[in-house]
């Protein structure tokens, strides 16, 4: 590309990064997908969450501390304002209290950019919206290489006797076949279950299951190539579940697991999955009431911050 | 009533009142009715709420306050201890992103209390439950009598294309034939609105509205006095909405507005509907995730109090 | 006016209102001055307090407080929506560090509003941009009459050796001749002083002060009166330290002082100034690292929708 | 007195009040009793509190809050620094876990004190440290004249089994001598009791109590009058409990009861009080880790400073 | 066992796990000892602690976390649902105040469970209890092996001229013949310390101490042979102080030391010891007033639940 | 040396560490110059940084966490009450909005100090201050080795116009002449940049830069060995810029970025410079009211406690 992209974050040399309405890294608030790689998109929703609420200020929180990035990765060694025109498309419509016409809305909502090959990137939220986001890209693409980092499997089959819920979506999501479980992998499982069966369901539901105990001795460069060759030639959904991430790293989230990976190491096995084929991503379950000092917005907001460098490296 | 009640708060003389797991003033938890005059009922859901979440929380606040409370109130001059029979009775079944199957669920879970005269005193939880609480109400004694001390008059037709809210409870209500507007009064309302007719709405339905702002200028007997006589013999909803006081008062919620009451001004008005015919009451719209210092738990628990001691004084 | 106004806030019944990025009500973001009567323009500096920072961020908490608010304000009779264009104008460029080119550029980023009769209602930030404020304001319409609503006079003549700071802006003011202080007023004053000379100063340099302990006699419609009165024809500024109110109602602040008006306490008497001819205004000193449940940002948000209606009653 | 006094505090137009060590209003911290008139005390133990704890933190926050106070009280028209010589004179020694020991220490540290003629205005601590404080006057002046600014009357018998508790120290004080009832005043109580008998243990022990109910109707210059009159030529010890205050006030503290009086009401009730022969006062229960934006601690230094104020109208 | 067993967790697949009054996973709350394997006895004082007090809130704290736990854990590979009866047991008395006083109270309320070979396992309150819950075990099952994870090793002689105190309990403890040092080891020590010979005091009294400088060098399964070899066949106490954990991951403590493990250090160093032969166990010195985000609580929850675990694993 | 040094930091065996107002470790509050080693020092700005503000509270913070400390540091084999006299001189002037002038007065308050040998260990305040601490020290030393522990280079050019800012200082003062590149090294350096460029800057400038990314790989040993002989036998400034640490770690700071070092690995790490030849440091941009748990001042307080050992471990 040897023109820069159309659209770019403010510079903040010229004026404070504190400065103006909080969109992400102050990028354009635009409905315009032409010239547009990349999309942020909120969605404000925490009607699926089994503990703690407060997802629907997740994307506030995000955009808030993504002012203080800066468009190079020198760990990526992607320079975004170079390469990427990105744009902040503001949020999905949610309707607190009836989550199945939530995932819906969104859903439609989605729509124009796969149609525009336009990468969202989405802001939760609670889980659940995955399943919106993953109805979406897969009416573009096909089914989805999955590429899962969370504390939880998320393939719970009901709860209270509903089924969805923030911890069903990936069993719905194998059910209604968006996604394909031979090429995709979930990674960092760990905290207690309800029994041991519960341990290995997504493996039998057909997923690469990788939990933290043996995620924690793989190096990130192992990690990646381990997924990449699973994936293939496939699309995939990179879904970030904050609480992934230690609670010591990431406090504000609903359903937190103690002994889990540094934010440092959370990034490194985020960064190793370059050259994956990422048609859409998100970032979840971040809960700005619980969100002491902040910590857990920068953390999503860099999350988000690699997943645009990721979309990058993942061009053809 | 000759022997002491059957079910009676904990001594804080014999064991300090930070001690146990959190009942209601360290009441009982159990789900008998023999013997018992009313019941403290959680309701934990903020699927319904239209800004800040949190209230799923509330029970548990509310609980935690309470244990600094006495049996004798000084205002009503009636001592629980001597008067009343009360148990924590849990709380009920709530299903996350299902407004409407929760409110089905709630209204069952208090039908056995009405049919066993049992006054429930129901702490929220979003104002939406209100509804299902007036279903389990008007079931066993009919439609009933409001009396609402809210900033909101709640009777909004819908949002975002669906009905149920809680801020469209109270049309609900009347629709479904469970509220009698003749002999209700709303109370407290202010602060900003969609537009000029919303102000009127309320008194289309039929409702006696007192705005906070000739609220002010009633002293509390002029207010109970006004309410009463409107109630006549009709059986008895009260509904405290927290945010009816100012948010200095009571942050911990998710709708405030600002230049409301004190909680001096705000009990006294409580405790001016001495003899109404109490059969239900609630407490809603606590959010402890914004309670700041936990000023807004005190205040429900004390609003819970005085709701007993209204029910000592509402018996025939 | 007979068509509805340009710029108007979101609809909050179509999307939640916690949904989009943080523009004031959710109002257009543009420097658009065409067919716009009033401007929300943030203005992020904390560089002039003498005691707790924050304040640079008081815009952004303002926002987000902000999307709560709805268009009709039932006690000034005012619907937004149907009287006002209103746009969000973005923040005005600050220098940490710099403050005294912190003004410079403030006053210059304000100057094509006010060529353009666009009314300008800042947030600030500290006291100490109010001198900007009325530097940009008196180039247009000549000296104005300041009605200040604050706990503190401001009129200390330097500070650690220098003559700009948060307490010495109206003591300039009045040197720039920027503000006529035959026609101002000063209420709200309270709390220790350095001695007890400051405490004549504001009313030797002709102000009429109306300290809170003499104000909280005076029932708002008569405050209003005096002010109105001694404004007579004058333009006028505006300029509400949130301060003014006591620290329960607005604990986010750099300079506290207890035993102040409730927050009703405060907007009636901001409400009383109905007629005034507003050429400018603000709300500042909200500081959100210590705006322990938000109280300040709700309070000064509707501060600002109080003096959007101001500006609708003001009009000729 | 004609020159200034020999120990005043720190100049904030100087240096920004927010440097240096943290001493009571910048004070010099030193143990000399020399030309001093009053001095500050902190006692930090919360060793006797019934519910939430962290008031051994109180002097700490008085002391940091203390800084943004300036020497001249308007209300009172007192300038400190003319006409009372004061010193920061430290921490009593307190012994956690053993609070007799405790209260034997502190009666020890504050002993110089009165033998030297410097009023201590001590800062808690929970309100057990009253005994200790009262020990140490009454040794110097005999029994003294309490006047108690609370919302408990702290006088039940035993707790737990013993003697010594928070809620037990004036039963003690009358019981040792060291408080004469029929010159003292009990004022405030509020908030629910654990039987009716409660009610009027300190009226049979002797005091003239004065419930809030009944003392929010009396003007403070009444009330000022009737405790004077009662108090005659008596030596006073003024007790002020932060929980006098209404939680939204004062949330920083361990056993608060909602709806108190303003910070405004307090400060003017407790400023009615001058002209009493003042020997000693505290304010106590101050608990920085509940205290949300830190307004109880504004609200604690600000009564210090006027109790240095009635000391000062209260010389002979 | 072939029955499940008699006391278990409420499952949270049929109720919302935030649901109810909170006991430790929503265990049955009895004094029950009948089919009983271990109890949840919460201790709730903060009498003894030498710098921030609230950890009489540590059991509150720690239900409210736990219910988030589910039964069965995948590191230690037991199912507690189906191997251990389970009850919450409720608080030990406590009196403020009078830490000797607690500490016969408190012994005396556990001597049941150890009549009846239930392992308790306590929650704190401050480092002091434990010496209570060794005298308790120590008289049923004779000196004990202690084995300690702490920051701190706690066997300073006095404070303040007192000799019992949070820092002084494992002298005190072997001075009373409780502990074995002989079979005991205490591991994690590290920060600053009063002199240098403070260093070496816990292995002149006979501990096998490993500092956290040695700790962090040695494999977990390491670590474990070496405790379990040195503790034989004794009977076993394990009392994890929360303050072992660095405070990024345990920052609500009354004395933390940074520079400390990771939570998923901290914990497989705990797994370590399966095999142990435990007949009491706690985790102490959780203050929920500090607790940011909650997320000592988390993890303390987390370790009582690997005790648990322990106790299955550790049955003849 | 064999007589102790002349000032030490308060007993806390005789006197709960609770007690008395804050100064570092409770030592001596003093501007003497005689028989002092080191000297900490406030500078109490916040008016350079250029995200969040609040550092101005950095030394109010790190004095408050300070008094946990003992004098004896078991990792640096240094007790502090044996070998180094220290007091705690107070805090340097500064002057809101007026950097420039700030950093002239902060360079004229330090000068005694090095003309009398004293060490001063600085707390700040945000990062700008290190210029004035540089000037002062360069005049009495000459050109120093800077050795910068810090996520961030800051050596920027200039921003907003101006080029006295937190992220531009090590650039000015390599112009003023107070660092000579050549033996000074920067380390730690890591999270998105404004571009490529950026990254390459202080290499240019002639420092030895070591990124995190390699620092992470590096032993301490290696690191500090690799320093030490770089710097040779140049005076040392040693900078702590707090945000060196990871977030999760030290969320207290205006700028910070994920993924770095945890607390005991930056202890690791400046504990390996011990030898080199001292003569001033700083620990900076602590910014307390974003210090969720107060970890960030626990940390920063250790820092300077390890600062004063290696000063002993320094000297010639």
């Amino acid at each position: 590309m040897d023109d820069p992209p159309r659209y770019r974050p403010a510079d903040s040399t010229a004026s404070p990064r504190f400065s103006g309405p909080r969109t992400f890294m102050r990028l354009p608030h635009t409905k315009a997908t032409d010239d547009v790689d990349a999309a942020i998109v909120g969605i404000p929703t925490d009607d699926a969450v089994s503990f703690r609420s407060g997802a629907r200020f997740g994307p506030e929180a995000v955009r808030s501390a993504s002012v203080l990035l800066r468009p190079y990765s020198p760990d990526l060694e992607v320079d975004l304002s170079e390469t990427l025109s990105v744009v902040d498309y503001g949020d999905a419509p949610t309707v607190p209290g009836y989550l199945e016409l939530t995932l819906e809305r969104v859903a439609e909502f989605l729509a124009p950019l796969h149609r525009e090959a336009v990468v969202p990137i989405c802001v939760g939220g609670d889980h659940s919206i995955a399943l919106a986001e993953l109805r979406a890209a897969a009416k573009a693409h096909g089914p989805l290489a999955l590429v899962l980092l969370d504390s939880h499997a998320d393939v719970w089959d009901s709860y209270f006797g509903v089924r969805y819920f923030h911890g069903t979506v990936f069993r719905r999501a194998v059910e209604e076949g968006l996604v394909d479980p031979s090429v995709s992998t979930m990674a960092g499982m760990r905290g207690t279950l309800y029994s041991e069966s519960d341990r290995y369901e997504p493996g039998r539901l057909g997923f690469d299951v990788i939990e933290w105990a043996e995620m924690s001795e793989l190096a990130p460069e192992d990690f990646g190539t381990r997924v990449l060759e699973r994936a293939g030639s496939a699309p995939v959904f990179v879904s970030f579940d904050i609480d992934f991430v230690d609670p010591a790293y990431a406090p504000g989230t609903g359903t937190p697991e103690v002994g889990g990976p540094t934010s440092g190491e959370a990034l490194a096995y985020l960064r190793s999955l370059a050259g994956l084929k990422l048609v859409a991503a998100d970032c979840v379950e971040v809960s700005p009431p619980y969100d002491a000092g902040g910590v857990t917005a920068w953390l999503a907001a860099t999350v988000c911050h690699e997943l645009l460098g990721l979309t990058v490296l993942g061009r053809p």
